[in-house]
């Protein structure tokens, strides 16, 4: 049996549900069994959100200094710049931490985009925050779930500014990262997945009566063909997603945000793992936000906390 | 009892499967309960599908002049401009019907792009060609099924050409069209709906982070909502229809195609019936197109156009 790998598992803003969830997951023997969970945070804080829920805190707890945090100070449910600045230096903690040899992947708890703006941390969402912490650029941000895998050419920028965006050299990219990752994650493994590379216009621009930025995605679904990645497209987007072309393609290469994430939440729910691709890194994460409602309540559900921790050890295996 | 509307049904391309589904819906006696059907195309291009797969042609059939029309040229199966012609014909003539009063609504079977293009019709598709015949602008695309009803701000045009075109005034006249539609189609009649207007950008903008486009939906929402409409919105488009959004509305204002497109045929896969909003006209159609690998062979099933069929009795019910 070969050894477990050690997973990073940062517990996000501070005030949201990510501590709690955490602390589940570290106690969970699903959790156990797959990997030894290191979280990332503060004790403290932990002992605090612990005695309100009843849970104990694991052994496994390392602690980055974050200057100026003070655990009893953080209030639940609250965006606060102590905690925003926490959340991002754990994260930065557990980057180090997988770059050294440390860990063999890391989890990452939800972020509060308020937070990290009121702490001065000048990036929208996790994906960037890796990238610059990795010193890497050509991050690709992908969602998971069972059948469904989306890969996102452009991510966190207006729809305006997409179709100058769309190069082939990108688009091949994000389908080998995607073609990598789903051999890893496939059953058999190395089984070779088959990819759908969408079009960027609807109808994949009717043969350029709604637009010809196809003319840069042939090219890309040609390349990849060479490189022997068995790929489809540019498809017409909306029939990319119905049952028929779910039962044909294992993932799904989208020119934007919203072209993915839009089927991808309509039939995956909040079920799905983000996954950051092009890192020298693993790294996954529950597909949910910090829902401060319900922080620190004992109500949130840490189930896709653990579907992220299993992808992260998949992704991670020798 | 009210008596049963007048309801036409365009054959769509004669070389597609419109024809045996048009023949199959005439003889049905779910259809015969809800209208009297008048099939608009060619009684000898209909006797010959009909000998070919058993059925008899029903004593309803109006044929408009179609110059050249030979009913045993048509080969199934193949982009011919007669077919073209033809098709594009019998819609114009269903439109007159209608406008003057002889149908309650009208139901158009597939018509295939390449061949009204080569027969010279110069429109991408049926509701741009229903609009330019009944000489009105502003006709809405609203697909719908069971409790999805998406309805378009923009429609078949470049993805880069869309944030330009997104005007209060447009999203005003959608989101007014989508209610007046549901609230004939709500069980009981005229329940106010509650509809969801989607932002443009990702995040709807992430407040004017991934672009400012949602400064137009804002008033357009305002407004919609001291028309006494029950609507909500910018709202962030990755999250406007998962199972709790489907849950809390009835209608769905989309920017554009693909945005409410992908979603739709996901969900609703080839089931959905497209209604043309906007007309001083009643029509729908189902939501497939001419089949022409499996056409005049007697294995294409008419339930959708049933549905369309269905849909039109109920949009024009007194």
């Amino acid at each position: 049996m070969p050894a477990r790998p050690t997973i990073a598992i940062t517990l996000g803003d501070p005030a949201g549900i990510g501590p709690e969830l955490a602390l589940r997951a570290a106690l969970d023997p699903a959790v156990l069994a797959l990997c030894l969970p290191v979280l990332i945070g503060d004790r403290a804080l932990l002992a605090r959100v612990g005695a309100a829920l009843g849970l104990p805190v694991p052994t496994a707890v390392v602690e980055p200094a974050v200057p100026g945090f003070v655990a009893d100070a953080i209030m639940p449910g609250r965006v606060q710049a102590a905690a925003g600045a926490a959340g991002a230096a754990w994260v930065a903690a557990a980057v180090d931490g997988c770059l050294a040899g440390t860990y063999a992947a890391m989890v990452t708890g939800p972020l509060n985009k308020a937070a990290l703006a009121a702490a001065g941390v000048p990036f929208p969402g996790h994906t960037e925050l890796l990238a610059a912490r990795c010193a890497v650029t050509g991050e690709v941000m992908m969602l998971h779930h069972a059948d469904l895998a989306v890969a996102l050419v452009t991510v966190h920028q207006s729809l305006a500014s997409v179709p100058a965006a769309i190069t082939p050299g990108r688009i091949v990219h994000v389908g080998r990262l995607l073609a990598q990752a789903l051999r890893r994650l496939r059953e058999p493994r190395d089984t070779p997945p088959r990819l759908a590379v969408l079009g960027l216009n609807p109808h994949a621009g009717e043969g350029g009566l709604f637009g010809d930025e196809e003319r840069a995605i042939v090219p890309a679904v040609a390349e990849l063909l060479q490189l022997g990645i068995d790929v489809d497209g540019p498809l017409p987007p909306d029939s990319a997603f119905t049952p028929d072309a779910r039962a044909r393609y294992d993932g799904w290469v989208c020119m934007y945000h919203d072209q993915g994430l839009i089927p991808f939440k309509a039939l995956a729910f909040d079920q799905g793992v983000n996954v950051t691709l092009g890192l020298p890194i693993v790294r996954t994460s529950p597909d949910h936000g910090t829902a401060f409602d319900i922080a620190w309540r004992g109500v949130a559900r840490h189930s896709s906390l653990v579907a992220a921790i299993a992808l992260a050890a998949r992704l991670s295996a020798p």
